[in-house]
């Protein structure tokens, strides 16, 4: 079994430098088989997906699974057609691979480029969701990046079925690009190997994406919390304050990107938080406040611990604060670098919270669940990383890339640059392309 | 001692959320302030600096240092100079933060900026040359963020001198912004710190370099080995094939960037080799070959080792290949993805090789020594980076920010833009800053 994770990811070693050359139309042909044969052997693949689903509905009344669990891993007739559809709107975007990033010349026949080219070998471990397997598949093939698929055990079955699919139709794009692993072991296994894997993308709770963080060198890209924040401030239009505020906890409280906690400034607390407690309270959530709040709205008081939590649920912890220095001394203690918005009409306000908060997106008068990377406008999404180095926030296509420099000379030397009679640089940025055997 | 490690890092994480805010001419002004307070206590730097000296010396005598480590830690009147000068000229690049990346309409009067920001806390590790805390402190300070430096014992005295005089006239731009510590086991608290600390770039030996890496969860930018080659095709200039090697071994062969290992091309291997390995020969080069490179010129057989190891001195392999795939397939073997050049007259081969090779740098025509972030025009470099994310190749400025969303609203709701009724996304790029508090 060792030899086996090893040789796959050899393999997929391997193929990595022939899919960096693969041409953009080989790479999108091979997409939109893919999305054909899945629309095609969609009996197939729900086949596969009850066997799955009736496991895990027998371990979940052995209370093993929750209910989300079950409900996130069942496909069906629509659901495999979006799955196709998601693999053709990655086909569609724009090639991330060799743009040139910049071009110099660094001296009469001597220029340098820097292109972008895949990362190499990409892994992706997840929980539950079979359609994760074919996005990132997906997206690491339209970035030409050999990939590791390791899925949770509850939809081995889908997963084999959707990786089957996958390999028959586009395999020989580069023979070995995409490798499934399936045994937990072979994880810790993976994550050893950083010195033939580049990046691995865990996407599951924050328990989970812990633990790879905490047991490779392999970078990670991902996010373990999304503590979020509203601050509704003094100069805030308070309709539209609840308005956002509402949207950010209540349209869609399971995700990442919807609020943790509102902050209230002092001056206009006992005129916004009656009502916005009764709109709360109406869709169901949950709230707790601290002293302040209290004083204003009868609801529960906050532990320290909520400060720190992600609910993904409908929950809301709700705090006054002296102004919008204190908002952000309040969210640079508690929050996780992900997502925060302010509400204001005073521009000197919104600067001070958006300049002051070292999150990766950070939003004046708008709801924290447009941090998503369809929503930027980036096509697929990789995931939202809370990461400050590679790549930030949501990532694309983008994230999925670096960088590579051709220098072109013409028998060039460093002798001639060095010493006392150095030849000087002239470094002037021209606008070119690099093409490769012109 | 704990506790002082941790304070100091607690403080660097404070100040990198002001100085993110520093704007550009405050930064550049300490930085001028840095440089004249070089030059005014040059003679108080010579002194410790001598203290150093003296006690490196006995430990060569003793053999516990080497006389290239007295040499790299020796500083005189005009190094001082030069350091001083470097601060200067990382003063006067480009600012590298605030710079609006792109700038994409998500709807009417919601706008998305991606804009450039410091990374926060970065911190250093380096070894002897005590010009290496100057550089990175003056960078980190260019770039809006606290840094964290840690020299070698061997530099003690110089260092403390380097760093108050840093701190003395430059710490106001934003109190704690650069912090010292001495102690070997403070690394190791330094390196578990990976909750504050947002990068790492060690600066020494590979082994160095290697203990930093495996000890630590925090993102390490910087290169263990650099083992580069030249391959000198079927189709080569002769003439310049052999100046290019030349100069890719002894202009410098103490730098990362020197090449290990000549690839000869079998059909012009008889025609090359003879001169090439008797004009190494004349400049000190020790010389080791395969069968059939020793078949043609009289050298010492290779062993396996040599293939990858990092010579760092005039010492060269040699080895002849069938043709440039053999090449591309050596290199993608041995190389350590630092720096590859192909000598060739035919644009199809150099394609194959540039592309073919998973590498930060590949050259067509020109010496590997050019991989270097001031021959690049990157200003000054933070470090050559043979990691695969975030930054690749010699690291300039740019390598030490990373980016931040900023998305303005007028109280757009997601809700909006989801279920039956969605409002869709224009989702179009502009061209546009984004300025605080317009």
């Amino acid at each position: 079994m060792t030899e086996s994770t090893r040789e796959k990811v050899d393999a997929a070693e391997r193929a990595a430098l022939d899919l960096a050359n693969v041409p953009e139309d080989e790479r999108n042909d091979a997409l939109y088989a893919i999305a054909d044969a899945l629309r095609e052997r969609t009996d197939e693949i729900l086949d596969a997906n009850e066997t799955d689903v009736t496991a895990a509905e027998q371990a979940h009344e052995r209370g093993e699974y929750s209910a989300a669990l079950v409900d996130r891993l069942r496909l069906d007739e629509s659901k495999v057609e979006d799955i196709a559809g998601m693999v053709e709107s990655v086909a569609g975007q724009d090639d991330p691979l060799g743009r040139t990033l910049s071009a110099r010349e660094l001296d009469d026949g001597l220029d340098l480029y820097k292109v972008s080219v895949p990362i190499g070998v990409v892994a992706t471990v997840f929980e539950s969701r079979p359609d994760a397997l074919v996005q990132i598949a997906a997206l690491a093939l339209k970035s030409g990046n050999a990939v590791i698929l390791k899925g949770g055990s509850e939809a081995s079955e889908s997963n084999r079925v959707l990786y089957d699919i996958i390999t028959e139709v586009a395999d020989d794009v580069s023979p070995g690009w995409a490798q499934l692993i399936e045994a937990r072991e072979d994880v810790d296994r993976l994550l050893d190997m950083d010195d033939s894997v580049d990046l691995v993308m865990p996407r599951g709770s924050s328990e989970f994406v812990s633990y790879i963080q905490d047991n490779t060198q392999i970078p990670v890209l991902g996010h373990t919390e999304g503590i979020c924040h509203v601050f509704v401030d003094e100069d805030a239009d308070l309709d539209m304050a609840a308005d956002v505020a509402f949207d950010a906890k209540v349209q869609y409280p399971a995700v990442c990107n919807a609020v943790e906690t509102l902050l209230v400034h002092e001056s206009v607390a006992s005129e916004f938080l009656p009502g916005m407690v009764e709109c709360y309270r109406d869709a169901g959530v949950t709230l707790r406040g601290d002293e302040h709040t209290r004083d204003i709205v009868d609801i529960d008081p906050v532990t320290e611990d909520d400060w720190d939590s992600e609910y993904g649920d409908l929950e809301l912890a709700v705090k006054v604060v002296a102004d919008v220095y204190d908002a952000v001394e309040h969210v640079n203690t508690h929050g996780s670098k992900h997502t925060e918005s302010i509400l204001t009409e005073n521009d000197e306000h919104a600067a001070v919270f958006m300049q002051g908060i070292d999150a990766a997106s950070v939003f004046h008068n708008a709801s924290t669940r447009f941090a998503d990377g369809y929503r930027y406008g980036l096509g697929a999404e990789v995931g939202i990383s809370t990461g400050k180095t590679h790549a930030r926030g949501p990532v694309g296509l983008d994230g999925l890339t670096t960088y590579k420099y051709y220098l072109e000379g013409d028998g060039h030397l460093v002798a001639t640059y060095s010493g006392e009679d150095a030849r000087p640089f002239t470094h002037e940025a021209f606008d070119g392309e690099w093409t490769p055997g012109r």
